[in-house]
């Protein structure tokens, strides 16, 4: 992971093989991203404080681990001070490095992480897991002020799937294992996880479950909530253990208290998940509807239905365009293709520039694939949509884990973009996007700045769906970028809890939206929350000033 | 409600119209049910303590819900003293009645409600939620000891459906709502909530979610907890309200900690919960299987299968047993029916000692139905299993509610009967099974009681499914004969978690289960739900001394 940015070291975003793209930013943002205008600084020019680590802390921390699994690495430090939030990214390319831990540590086992702990208690010092570093929401940053030592605990060594329970599809793994690694164990098997979040190639399982994630096939395998069945964490008061039972009435779930907690409860170590047979047939199809007041009309229309897609996901016109400028460069039989499609267009009375891209996924045996594609095909019909095919669907399929990417793209040209997802119900869709729409331009507006914001629909239930809203906007250079930006990110979030959506679909909380909280959950909901981890931590040694 | 026993005065179980039934218990119980043995004694036999009730706190409650619905009536308090766990129902019916509660108050509105829990706060009082008295686990039974007043709050007022939003298939509805009061009000609007539980007809919307409720069709609405989305609950706090948002990622959940809280965290006021369209098709269907290990295996397969049955049930040969020693009078075509069921068993192998008796419910449009039964249909006969048509699908439909009258009747026959129930992975489930059998066989011989266990498969998911045990036991007479059947209790209980499962599938803890919590949550997850009732109640005012 790069300790300015996302990702590898040598992927990175262009637009070189994009031609539309240039001229697409220009015109909605007035940005010329020809070139880069300003760069993250070199490791070497940063300004790192020294770790402040007593001698018994570090000792107790080495016979937990072991001495070479505890680092005060300068850089190992600066990687594990953050996750990847645009602010995160913005005051780290500016130098400004926040609270960095004094310690990274790297245990092998759940009884060197309950070494760790009791180290960290003993010590009353701060402990954050840490997984794949990708969070959004500030969930991995000590806070500024905090004097205690910081102990940032790394999972990437408990990385294995330890048992697939066959017949009861079932898989018990280590929780610092990353997307890419647990997929590869199970497929070995014959066996898929089914969960793909946009941070899959860099996010792990311990960190999925402390937040809540959302993967991108969810409308079948379920959340990280549905498809988590035990959870093993190291608490102060011993190992917590659930069973992998399908369902159990033992008050409060024990279960759904780890889920989202964080780090505030303990350090997750392990997990039973589901898994599922590797489909026979997968596919995604592209489709295009008319409007988006159609295009959700769609989506909830199938979701009603007997159908049962794995993904549904429809941009509104803005991502739709955004989507069409992204595309490479054409061979000869894309331009055909293209021409016909515009044709179709024109024939249907499709406005390109008010039509949406929508994908859904099928998976399972052909008979099925096929049973549902055809009823997921009358009902985009019924809307006015028409089917594009499978290549757009293929090229979503293989970007789809790349976005991440852009922002650091943008952010070499001077360009703050990030992300705000919220959930509704059906009925409340329209007039929440409606109202988050109106509040971003009414931010860019008193702002005085060029903006732009758009939005999918992704991850479908029964009562309701998730909306994922992607803005950014050009610096107006009077005040600072993130000052900008923070007013664009309230207004948004504000719209959100304002018109009955939460504060994230499946982004956690963190020190970003907790602001919200209240608002959200109810005071009562709030006290709620506080109360168990008063609880459960006193001393406010676990990853304190999270959530609430 | 009986205040000695289950359901309506004028309802009962009885033997008369059931030819083989009296034969059956004769030969497995050495009993014979001919006539009863014993009955309830009169309401006027009963000593009934006068209510202590400080009048600041009867002001006080008067005030809140109006003085009409604050009730010291001593029929009114017994029936609100316990719910209708055996031990309820014995030590009830030998006079001992327990700590009843000094008062019951019948708040008409959730502000009521909020002034009943500050009157109750205020006076340092006990408060405990009623819905409709069916509890089995000790839920609703005030501390023996309890030495402050004690108030039993009757939620049967607040009774309403308030809103449908029917394009998300969301309904708001008052917790004190009964089974059936629900359904006929969305019925009358083409909509169902789809949770049947045995209790049904006798339980409120508000005690499913306090005790993680499930219903006989959860393979396609959900268990309570997934049907629920969002909870309105009465605390110390104010009013805890979430957000109907079909998922969202606010750090551990606090709609899942109301689900299951049994009182602990306050009063559940409001839910907002899926509905459904009424199914255009709906149909049951029964199957009989050769022996209990083809029959799990058959519903393991249809749950990995891409069928999407409504109801999976399939009884042991044991209670398949005594499923048809229930049967009615046959007529003449039954008795025709029979004879070619006799002979078809014969020509396929199947042995009627046992075999066993599943139904697999279809719902929605015709042709989803045909396909559905088509498929389960191919599975069951790759176990060696048949199809018996719908008759015995309507009749358990029909009867399915009528199930817990039979405890009084055997009682009446000083037979104590009860039910345990569990969940666990498919792989665990005839281990399970076998070890509860034996653990139920071998208190049986330890106590030289005559006994019988049998059991059903029920709610099946991803990853396992519920065994739902019941057991009765002929009293020796040199005992008591509660201690006996919690010799019997307990050796089922501890095989659950000896053996993977749950202490209870849907039944809640109470007090009957809190001596297996500790070993089903691990000590770290028990202290987990102590810290947070705890920090809501360090009162110990809400229902105390459940769960934990």
């Amino acid at each position: 992971m790069k300790w300015w940015g996302w990702g590898e070291p040598d992927i990175a975003f262009t637009h070189e093989d994009k031609p539309a793209l240039r001229g697409f930013i220009e015109r909605v943002l007035g940005v010329d991203i020809a070139q880069p205008t300003t760069r993250p600084p070199r490791f070497e020019e940063l300004d790192v404080p020294a770790p402040r680590l007593p001698d018994p802390l570090r000792a107790a921390l080495e016979a937990a681990v072991g001495a070479e699994h505890v680092s005060t690495d300068a850089h190992d430090r600066v990687v594990h001070a953050r996750g990847k939030a645009l602010r995160d990214l913005v005051l780290t390319r500016r130098g400004d490095l926040g609270r960095v831990p004094d310690v990274v540590v790297r245990p092998g086992s759940e009884e060197a992480v309950a070494g760790v702990l009791r180290a960290v208690l003993d010590a009353d010092a701060v402990v954050i897991p840490f997984g794949g570093g990708t969070n959004i929401s500030g969930s991995l940053e000590a806070p500024a002020d905090e004097g205690r030592p910081v102990v940032s605990v790394d999972m990437g060594r408990l990385n294995r799937v330890l048992e697939i329970d066959e017949r009861s599809r079932i898989a018990r793994v280590q929780a610092g294992i990353l997307g890419p690694d647990l997929e590869a164990q199970l497929n070995a098997r014959g066996w898929t996880a089914g969960h793909f979040p946009d941070s899959f190639t860099h996010s792990t399982l311990g960190g999925w479950i402390a937040t809540r994630s959302s993967g991108m096939q969810s409308d079948k395998y379920g959340d990280i909530a549905d498809l988590t069945r035990a959870v093993r964490v190291v608490t102060p008061a011993g190992v917590l253990a659930t069973r992998p039972v399908p369902s159990t009435s033992t008050g409060p779930s024990v279960r759904e208290m780890v889920l989202g907690s964080e780090g505030r409860l303990g350090i997750i170590t392990e997990a039973w998940i589901h898994v599922h047979p590797v489909p026979e047939r997968r596919i995604i199809l592209g489709y295009l509807l008319p409007d988006w007041p159609r295009a959700l009309e769609a989506m909830r229309v199938i979701a009603e239905s007997e159908a049962t897609p794995s993904v549904t996901r429809v941009s509104d016109a803005r991502e739709t365009r955004f989507s069409f400028a992204t595309r490479r460069s054409p061979t000869l039989l894309d331009r055909a293709k293209s021409s016909a499609l515009q044709a179709l267009l024109k024939r249907r009375g499709i406005d390109p520039e008010r039509m949406c891209l929508a994908f859904v996924g099928y998976e399972g045996s052909p008979a099925h694939v096929d049973r549902q594609r055809r009823a997921v095909g009358r009902i985009v019909s019924r809307y006015g949509g028409l089917r594009v095919g499978a290549s757009p669907g293929q090229l979503y399929d293989q970007k789809k884990f790349d976005t991440p990417y852009i922002r650091d793209f943008l952010l070499d040209r001077g360009v703050p973009a990030d992300v705000s997802e919220t959930s509704a119900p059906w009925s409340g869709l329209q007039p929440l996007y409606d109202a988050v729409i109106a509040a971003a331009e009414g931010a860019f507006a008193r702002l005085g700045v060029r903006g732009y914001i758009m939005c999918h629909l992704s991850h479908s239930y029964h009562a309701g769906a998730c909306l994922y809203f992607t803005f950014a906007h050009r610096p107006s250079g009077d005040r600072d970028a993130l000052e900008e930006y923070d007013e664009i990110k309230r207004a948004v979030q504000q719209a959100f809890v304002d018109h009955g959506g939460t504060l994230s679909h499946h982004h956690a909380v963190g020190t970003e939206h907790a602001a919200w909280l209240e608002q959200d959950l109810s005071p009562a909901g709030a006290a709620l929350l506080r109360g168990l981890f008063q609880a459960v931590d006193p001393g406010r040694n676990l990853n304190p000033g999270k959530i609430v």
